[in-house]
């Protein structure tokens, strides 16, 4: 059987998302929405740049997508809990599970408490599953570190880094970190917004998949500055200008320093890399040379643990919650 | 409060778990079984090495481990599920969740389903969890890559290759290896009692977590030969004998070759690495330099799982069953 889906939101990701759904043969893709008045009314095909082989129009009407009575819902709109809110619950009172790569979401008992237990209780009482996914936060610096740190006899410190080249990431992406901005506008429109959403609650998935209890957390949001002409697909920047931001968070243990997440996204980065370190017994560190790309990474993370979502008890789950196993990888008999 | 902890087997790992319990402040070590005549009535400090703090001697009697009514039992013995189920009966029938490194148990269904059917309703039954894990199976080869092969959007092959130092390993594994053999007695000795038991387990584990029912799988089984003399501190080997063992298992989906895993155990191996590739899309790989030492994590992992086996749902549980988050390392305020 098929599982009904739609696709709300249609920025770099969700288009991702959607292409990948249409192209396996366990969902059948029921539906596309998003607000942007140059999407509303548009073929699937087009907006897609594939034919999911259905007369498919996007609609900005979430009526029009529960009409539909869908299964499942991806949702990939804004990072912040209290903006998705309202269209998550309509979803969730129509009874579909709803996968989401909202930011906030991958922790969300960290900043909206009170949304988390309203959001956690609706889906109950309509025994549907809300996940919040994605590949940062979400996995590539939460997930994978935790995953690797059971191995440790003794865990001193966990450090993860994550370099990403941000020449090969999605346009709205090189905007958030600021690329091409002078040092001053990044202070204000990159700095002042905290940049990146979810190194904190990646700091908080760590902290708590761990068993530890982290105080005194620490964030350092930075920008990084051109040495010489660097252009992206979409931006310019010239010698001191900036080309993207690091972002550090720290998390502390009776006063020590127990995980450390530095994060650095710029353009014309050389050596993209994830390296995740144990420090204790044993040493030992985890890299992947390249590093895991988010804009392939979050849409197949959150396709691909649709399947256990599905069968999962009702509920607002996390990383820490729900296990993705067994994948939605489907099989040729399918 | 601490849980009531007691450890059945005490050979190398067994110690090493023993151990690792009796240094962490959320379990208490409260007794200590082996059916070796040489550890049986010595005491915890001298077996171990170090002082659980409790004037504990080993036992060769399950009575005397039932009769202390403990919380939870670290299990490692042999790794046969025939072999060890009637043992983890008892401990079942006293209400006690118990944790095994039992290879066969990583995935049980495969060898011994009915066996693993009796298991799992005995474990219901008495409220208990029975938990399967280890370094390799249950976390190398097999957790480790599916947890990295949730971001691939096509993944046409998974390719595991673990390369370990036998030089650095037990005894127990050396001997298991065939190091210091013949190529005639290894092919008597190891090749035909199937050399490391898990890696069809690891296989099965994969491929159903990927969500592929996997057909017509391969295993080889050949010694590594000593180039030059090369000796470990429990044997020796000549040219021409044996220094370990190359175990690789493949999976096939509808023809095509889909996972393989490729296990290298040898004395003198001079670049021990994890290495994990996902082919499709992204091409990625994931590498643990020096590679994830087995005698250190095998126990790291079986006790990091203690909080979420105790919390858990009752059953038999494999790691695609039983996410082992939040970890049991403890809090300075435990």
């Amino acid at each position: 059987v098929k599982t009904k889906t739609v696709q709300v939101g249609l920025g770099k990701i969700g288009r991702e998302m959607a292409k990948l759904v249409a192209s396996r043969q366990n969902f059948e893709l029921v539906g596309l929405m998003d607000l942007d008045e140059n999407m509303v009314g548009r073929k699937a095909s087009e907006v897609l740049g594939t034919d999911p082989g259905l007369d498919l129009r996007v609609t900005d009407n979430e009526e029009d997508i529960l009409s539909i009575e869908p299964d499942l819902v991806f949702h990939s709109t804004k990072s912040s809990i209290p903006k998705v809110a309202p269209q998550l619950k309509k979803f969730i009172e129509a009874g579909a599970d709803v996968i989401s790569t909202t930011e906030e979401l991958s922790y969300p008992f960290l900043r909206h408490e009170e949304a988390s237990k309203n959001l956690n209780q609706m889906a109950e009482e309509n025994g549907v599953t809300l996940f919040g996914t994605g590949v940062n936060p979400g996995f590539a610096m939460d997930l994978l570190p935790l995953t690797f740190s059971g191995i440790a006899q003794q865990l001193e410190k966990v450090s993860v880094k994550r370099i990403q080249n941000a020449s090969q990431r999605r346009r709205s992406l090189q905007e958030k970190i600021g690329v091409g901005l002078t040092k001053s506008e990044f202070n204000e429109e990159v700095k002042e917004k905290g940049g990146h959403v979810g190194l904190i609650e990646s700091l908080a998935l760590v902290g708590t998949g761990l068993g530890w209890k982290l105080e005194e957390v620490e964030t350092e949001t930075e920008p990084v500055i051109a040495e010489e002409n660097t252009s992206t697909d979409f931006f310019d920047a010239a010698p001191g200008e900036v080309i993207g931001m690091r972002q550090i968070a720290r998390g502390f243990l009776a006063g020590k320093e127990k995980v450390e997440l530095d994060l650095k996204m710029y353009a014309g980065a050389t050596e993209p890399v994830d390296r995740i370190s144990l420090s204790g017994v044993p040493e030992v560190t985890l890299k992947v040379p390249g590093g895991i790309h988010g804009d392939i990474a979050t849409p197949a993370i959150a396709v691909n643990s649709a399947a256990k979502v599905i069968q999962s008890e009702p509920g607002l789950m996390t990383v820490l919650d729900l296990n993705p196993y067994p994948y939605s990888f489907e099989n040729p008999s399918d």
